[in-house]
């Protein structure tokens, strides 16, 4: 499944020019043959909005999941975004969507591990570890940033089936080991592919370092990008995925007796 | 606290050639300001000795033992050295035994994940997941090859305040993806130290790869072997370490609520 990484910021605090930029990038990602679309952590509204993040926070069925939803339709492709979910009772989650290629909402999650102060100021934890969907045969999970840097949320996506871990991202100077090293190695241990999708360039006191990548289950990526905005485009193949497995059997050799400690 | 790396196949067979080995390699570490020698996985016999691990299986206070802390009290080091094990009721663990400069053994690890069916055919799998001992300060963990490719046990040692994990290896050809990323990976998300310890060159049907290293909290290894056979120095600074970890609060921001599916 050819999967297209969206490198890029958007314009933090324009919801309008983020959906056309989605859209713009839609229909390039269907041309070359994509079938899912991924952009970064709160790419709907921009990350460094401050308290913009209570004033632009959308429901996971409000009028911007639609107008991605329409958008998704139209190119015919998968399409997953972050943004700054609003809850029924006010609270406010910093989330990611998953939207197919008929337009049809599939899943949507709540990013448990919070990082920083600006983060845990403005948004609530999720509370839901493994949030999952099929898509073209593929077990497809979700996930943001600071996540993927717990071991133990991606094994627990890997022991739940997971094919193609999705992850948005906000990741920031001096933490660039994250995409080059941590990545891959979370996609071999698990035996996974992961899409790590980042934002790019200076947005308030943040400096996004790029290197968006498609990490396979070898720990070998597919695809990355260098610091800059882009377009990525990488495969997901399962029969390498199914031959990484079999010669990489660490679900089966696993001793989940002796890691109490963990939970 | 600086150590010292024995990244050697010695003579597999011959137990006595390998203790001699040893020893000259204290005697160089001590004289480099070493206060601890680390030798690979299974350095005592060899590791492709097939049935020979049965008959050079000894108990952790046999003869070799004592020879090994006399080697360690007389260079005045600590030693820690990988060897099958044969305890009271026969049984044959692939084991690590750790030794203080004084020559009192301090630590013994029995592996807990077994790699491959050369191993499940002659050894014991080892039910305590984590084994730590004092040294100078330092809360010192003990694991062996496979053990470390999964992020459970290192977890489990972070959790428990290792600082240092020693991990003797006998890492082949076409792993070594696990040496030069994974390792460093796992001192980053854990926040430790890890001095990963190899073999090198053809023996039997395997070609162990070398690589060995020291890795920081910081993701980098600060001393790196090649292939061929080296006696290789790195410092476990604990100013760096605990710098690193006021920086990366990754174990005061897990969610271990959310981590059961993983025990």
């Amino acid at each position: 499944m050819r999967t297209a990484l969206l490198q890029s910021s958007g314009r933090p605090g324009s919801v309008a020019a983020n959906l056309r930029a989605l859209d713009a990038s839609a229909g390039r990602a269907a041309a070359a043959g994509a079938a899912l679309l991924v952009a970064p952590e709160m790419f709907l509204t921009g990350y460094a909005i401050g308290d913009g993040v209570g004033r632009l926070a959308e429901p996971a069925d409000g009028d911007a999941a639609d107008a991605v939803a329409e958008t998704a339709a139209r190119h015919g492709l998968a399409v997953a975004y972050g943004y700054p979910e609003r809850a029924d009772d006010g609270t406010v989650f910093n989330s990611v969507q998953l939207v197919s290629a008929d337009g049809v909402r599939l899943a949507n999650y709540r990013k448990t591990h919070l990082f920083g102060p600006f983060e845990r100021d403005h948004f609530t934890p999720g509370d839901r570890p493994v949030v999952q969907a099929e898509l073209d045969g593929l077990r497809v999970g979700l996930m943001i940033c600071y996540d993927v840097e717990f071991p133990e949320t991606v094994r627990a996506h890997a022991l739940a089936g997971t094919d193609l871990l999705l992850v948005p991202t906000a990741q920031m100077h001096p933490f660039q080991f994250v995409a080059e090293s941590l990545v891959p190695v979370r996609a071999f241990e698990n035996q996974m592919y992961i899409a790590y999708v980042n934002r790019v360039g200076q947005e308030g006191g943040f400096e996004f370092v790029g290197l968006s990548a498609l990490a396979a289950p070898d720990g070998v990526a597919r695809a990355r990008a260098g610091r800059a905005e882009e377009l990525l485009l990488g495969d997901v193949d399962p029969v390498l995925l199914a031959a990484s497995r079999e010669g990489n059997p660490y679900l089966a050799d696993r001793r989940p007796g002796l890691y109490g400690s963990l939970a």
